[in-house]
């Protein structure tokens, strides 16, 4: 399995200026240990997802451009894709599993791509039969090469917003913003950045994987039981390759940790966050990632996105 | 009265960087009108605060800096003096009234500066009275020309960021943000960037001055009625001179319109939001300033802070 290159991850960031926000490192939550959040919330659709399909859709020849593009996804891919789809002028459908939060498919919606429902098992297969029969480019979620390079410069920013920082936190789904960002920080300053992965204790795939060193994958009544929707997914044999090679520990948190970094970070650094979002915040806050004390710029924490039900964030920050 | 320029603003800039955060631009809320946000509820104090009170510390003589600031204010600035303080070694003081959020309070004291509790009719009058017995340096929250030109760079950012922009919608309390930056508006693009300021009808003591052309204050038991409690103070003789030179309308909402957007800006822009932080989203939402159809970065609207109580802001968004 080829792995991506750091000059994959900088030629994505030359294509993605002024596609997507450069966003700032801000403070995490007073009252606990120092570390800074990459805010990646703040995005248009609200999550690191618009990277990858921007570098993707950036990437499309022409006639593809002509045709389409199709992905499956939980969600914040798909609004990424429809968005970025819209920029440049490209047809797009969306297939998302039933059961997703309504806020994110409205939002697909909106953007203008059409949105085909299907049982979680058959996304995959419904997204290949549109390549198939109505020849649309597929991209998806995580397991592309263009995809986990455009996630990567989140990594690329962080390294260049915060030059002291030692450990970067990242969430841990499909694996694609894990990949990138633990390329961009593996090859760009090999000795000096530790890049630390994040899983919800019930869906710990990853972390299961990594310390068996063989690929695993945990049926979706298994991962569904976790409240961080976005990080359902497993890894793929691309990304498994990516992380084993560049990531360089992996942590579990639990449910209620992950509550209450929601609420934590919404009431500490005023950031409206998904579940999913607040996981490599949850690592730090719980003290299962370690910081340097006086020193939060060493320490960055990705808020990977902010998607999250209204009533869902009514309850948890109440 | 002498108004400073726009080279104080940009004085201001160069001794910013780096101590503050640069805020990105980012969406305004889907399903609305277009426009975007300049959320400085990012900064490490929560709000645009620290920008005038970093300017103001930064400019301090040495031996102003052994003996100490001081300050009154009803907690951002109070927040942002006693942060931008303990960042430069000085000692700080806050006078803050009673009443004023604890949340506020709490982290005044977690960086680490003395607070002095008053009545609200009371706090200009003990901070003066620190001057005097102290040898304290007073740094007012608004009614400075150094805090005002920090304040300002809010708008330089803007006119770098979005270079098409026509309109940025300012909130006024003191009137120290606004005076900044239709100062940096009117000055380095003088005919084609408008700025309109946003008071709550419950304290819209600016828009009565403005439109009788002499300064006008309202009591505390007035402005006290509006759950926007950064902006109960009332303009000083230099901001409103700056604010008739340089102000290019002033629009009011009621308190409905304001809680409506705090929770549109969590929900649908992922930012949590102070009611004083939310006016300048709330005049665009409810169509109080005109936005341009597909141009979002058209219109900016400037987030202030997002030093919401808790409670408030669960109750806001449920």
């Amino acid at each position: 399995m080829e792995l991506i290159t750091a000059d994959d991850v900088r030629a994505a960031e030359t294509r993605l200026q002024g596609q997507v926000v450069r966003t700032p490192l801000t403070a995490g939550p007073p009252d606990g240990p120092p570390f800074l959040l990459k805010p990646e919330s703040l995005q248009p659709t609200g999550a690191f997802k618009l990277r990858g399909a921007t570098n993707a859709v950036a990437l499309l020849d022409g006639a593809q451009r002509g045709t389409g593009v199709v992905t499956h996804s939980s969600g914040n891919h798909g609004q990424a894709l429809a968005y970025a789809a819209a920029r440049h002028g490209v047809p797009c459908t969306v297939v998302v599993p039933e059961g997703s939060p309504k806020v994110k498919v409205d939002r697909i919606r909106a953007f203008g791509a059409r949105v085909v429902t299907v049982p979680p098992d058959q996304r995959e297969a419904t997204a290949r039969g549109l390549r198939e029969n109505e020849g649309l480019a597929l991209i998806p979620p995580f397991d592309d090469p263009r995809v986990i390079a455009g996630q990567g410069t989140v990594g690329l920013e962080i390294l260049e917003q915060s030059p002291e920082v030692r450990t970067i936190v990242v969430p841990v789904g499909g694996g694609g913003l894990a990949s990138g960002v633990a390329t961009a920080a593996r090859t760009v300053r090999p000795h000096h950045v530790r890049v630390v992965g994040v899983e919800p204790e019930l869906a710990a795939d990853a972390a299961e994987s990594l310390r068996t060193g063989s690929l695993v994958t945990w049926p979706p009544e298994r991962t569904g039981r976790t409240m961080a929707d976005g990080v359902r997914v497993c890894l793929s044999e691309r990304t498994f390759a990516h992380l084993r090679a560049r990531l360089d520990e992996i942590v579990t948190v639990t449910e209620e940790e992950i509550a209450h970094a929601v609420a934590t970070l919404a009431h500490g650094s005023r950031l409206v966050t998904e579940p999913s979002g607040a996981l490599a915040a949850a690592a730090v806050l719980t003290g299962r990632v370690a910081t340097a004390p006086g020193r939060p710029e060493e320490t960055v924490a990705i808020v990977s996105g902010g998607n999250v039900d209204p009533e869902v964030f009514a309850r948890l920050v109440a």
